[in-house]
């Protein structure tokens, strides 16, 4: 694929559309639009647009078209697999303006948005008129919906609420032709023909960008209550995962934590922690409902399971400090982990019950390539983040062995009827594994579809996949 | 689109697949598979094949292919829409034989089946077992679960569990060419790439043929209640739906019955059943859950409600047989009121607040043309099934001045936010009307996904959409 550089004349013809203040092209600049939170990758774009409506958006991707200019749509930045990283250069648009909470419409429990709404943003939002958006990755303090919609990012509260699919209703898109469309209808069901919305959500920025989202939204749950089980062993907690939804109970959240993440938030994040002795897995557990008597029952029950278990202690979160505390525990531990090493992260997902297999190999591939891992993440989903650290490993190592360590990982996931990833998608990091998942037919039929929307190849290319030869 | 007729070599080559015990030809064979529950519409297919596995569909589809032969995929013909309907003759690959339950996961909470199975005998099946498929269509005890997929059917517990979308979680597909492709992973998350499981999801057999199905499996809860509110008119029992929800109550299902749909029940049906005088309309609300208390709870807060907006009375069902005697009017109705009329049903679906306009809107447009309606469905979907009945209607008028009627309709649902199906798809006899929801760009990507997997255009063709010029 050849791309044409932005020449003076095609930059001024940026500026006539996004105008000097959001188009930046200077190097301090652009600077923080070279990296997104994937490991240390950084990639220049040639020009940074910020543009705040539709309208822009479609005369600016038209203008790219025209030109075969590449284009990286851009959220927060705050993905893991390098989805915003303009690996060819060219136009980044960066969908940081746009981030107005358009409507939240509660005769229809729906709220209507612009792609750059903080995640948190629209949850406290809907939260004030007591309605619940349960799509809330690790990162929802700072990362956009719009990037949500690009990865089908998911987050602790999937496991009761189901996928993002399900609170995604319509999208207003920009095509890479320039055309805008609503993908869908803002309706919760839909029968009408091949769904577009749903074959957006998790198209990573390769076959549009979206501009508006519409989105569902349900009564919020007035109570819950956490717990934190510790175990002896990462296979017990795991075991124990699986277990719970056997016995009848689906809770809220069931997120797994290895020990070492849990010192790594302690020395980093200076968190009052106990770690007793020999404890080396917790599962962070919660329940939420209307009624309190409602929720102890289910404690109780889910206690049943855990002490079956071998689990060795339950701790009980009573107030909405210590609430806050073990939360913030989980959701640090990747930045923590993250900012004292060189690391790579991958997104495993497994059907529930193989987690116990999962982890097992996942260390015993460790113990053989010599390198150390961390593993955390939404358990009731069967989805591992596992964090690999570089530590002692030499460079060379890392350079050059690593890549066969990871991809047995994933042919260990793939072999225990699981996927890439889960909830972080592809992008630029994991695209060279996806043969590894998916036959030459099955990645021919992506990229079709891929040359349908995108016949130039300018939107996001480089991601998700290989073209075939 | 040029087709070939099945010559006798051909036909031969389809017998030595299927065999002759599996291959229907001859006028009384293939009589039951030229229609499907749609109208009074009747094509005849030329060949009808019962593969037994997905290497048997596989071949099938193949010869196919080489020689420009139409498919028309078939699972229980049960279909409103006419995707099963034989436009072009050709071969009909009926799945009545695939109908193995292969495995119930209980581990994983997932189940894996062939696509002939009947969806009650899923939801049966997996009861035993403590669990629950929601997706539960009234033709539940005659559809299967492949249809189900190719229409992204519902039902009446969409409202609290979510759609079909959220139960499928891999599919086994042959593609047009004949490739046998799993279109996902067996997890409940996925981030890999074009979502390919929910491209074939309401795709209608234009894409390929589902020959297994992954679908997950949630707790089943163990009580529930079941109350029939009845209004004095439509408007008011619709409005009341979207204010249940406001109100922070999610029943398990919310249905919608006019007070004619009644009557035909009773008449036809012989339902002992005693309609006031003065009420128009009723809501069928079940709330379920694993605590009776809770339940109580939840029935005060929706009578609350309900009193709130001019609900005239409320039963109580007690016993299972009650219950089973009102859910049993909801489900008959739709066969009830088709079979003592010539009629014609849409499958409108709008924002849930919308629907007191929307048949408000019905009944003024049947009274300008001339016809009668009959409304019910998934109110808490905001989807209503629409039946237009002949009854004392002009030859004339219904051939002539009917579609007129239909196409302000759909303009209505499509203005008040809507879209032409929730549940039913689009099939034949949708398919014209396309154009008042989607433009020219938007048809043009759906042409090219479908091109992308049949580019001789066999699969299914002639339905869902019409071909841009």
């Amino acid at each position: 694929m050849e791309f044409t550089p932005i020449n003076q004349d095609i930059l001024k013809q940026i500026i006539s559309i996004t105008g000097e203040e959001r188009t930046f092209y200077k190097q301090e600049d652009i600077e923080r639009y070279s990296h997104d939170e994937t490991e240390d990758l950084i990639f220049h774009p040639e020009v940074v647009a910020l543009p705040e409506s539709a309208e822009e958006v479609s005369a600016l991707v038209e203008l790219c078209n025209e030109h075969q200019i590449p284009i990286t749509p851009r959220g927060a930045g705050t993905g893991l697999s390098g989805g915003a990283l303009p690996i060819h250069g060219g136009l980044v648009i960066c969908m940081e303006r746009m981030n107005k909470l358009i409507e939240i419409d509660e005769r229809n429990l729906q709220a209507t948005l612009e792609p750059g709404v903080i995640t948190e943003n629209l949850i406290d939002a809907v939260a004030e008129k007591g309605l619940l958006y349960p799509v809330d990755p690790a990162s929802k303090g700072s990362c956009f919906i719009g990037g949500n919609v690009a990865h089908g990012s998911g987050g602790p509260q999937v496991v009761k609420y189901g996928t993002i699919r399900e609170y995604i209703l319509n999208l207003e898109v920009v095509l890479p032709s320039g055309e805008i469309i609503w993908t869908g209808a803002n309706t919760l069901k839909f029968s009408s023909g091949y769904n577009l919305t749903q074959l957006m959500i998790g198209s990573e920025g390769t076959l549009g960008i979206v501009t508006k989202v519409v989105v569902k939204l349900i009564p919020k749950p007035k109570e819950n209550i956490l717990m934190l089980a510790s175990f002896k062993s990462n296979e017990a907690a795991c075991e124990a995962v699986s277990r719970i939804f056997m016995a009848g109970q689906t809770p809220s959240s069931l997120e797994f934590m290895e020990r070492k993440g849990v010192e790594w938030v302690i020395k980093y994040d200076q968190i009052a922690f106990t770690l007793v002795d020999g404890i080396e897995a917790f599962l962070l557990i919660e329940v939420n409902g209307d009624s309190m008597d409602e929720l102890f029952l289910q404690c109780e029950q889910i206690n049943i399971v855990l002490e079956e278990n071998d689990c060795q202690d339950v701790l009980l979160a009573d107030t909405s400090a210590q609430k806050e505390a073990l939360w913030n525990m989980r959701r640090t531990m990747a930045v923590s982990v993250k900012s004292n090493s060189v690391y790579k992260e991958e997104d495993t997902v497994v059907p529930r019950a193989e987690l116990p297999k999962l982890i097992k190999g996942i260390k015993e591939i460790g113990a053989r390539y010599g390198f150390e891992s961390v593993c955390y993440g939404h358990a009731g989903d069967g989805n591992l983040h596992v964090n690999i650290i570089k530590e002692n490993m030499s460079d060379e190592d890392w350079n050059h062995k690593l890549d066969d360590g990871i991809k047995e990982i994933f042919e260990l996931t793939v072999n225990l009827g699981g996927t890439l990833s889960g909830e972080h998608g592809i992008g630029y990091v994991q695209k060279d594994y996806m043969p590894l998942k998916f036959n030459a037919t099955h990645i021919a039929l992506m990229h079709g579809i891929k040359n349908v929307f995108d016949p130039k190849g300018i939107m996001n290319p480089g991601k998700m996949f290989n073209s075939p030869a």
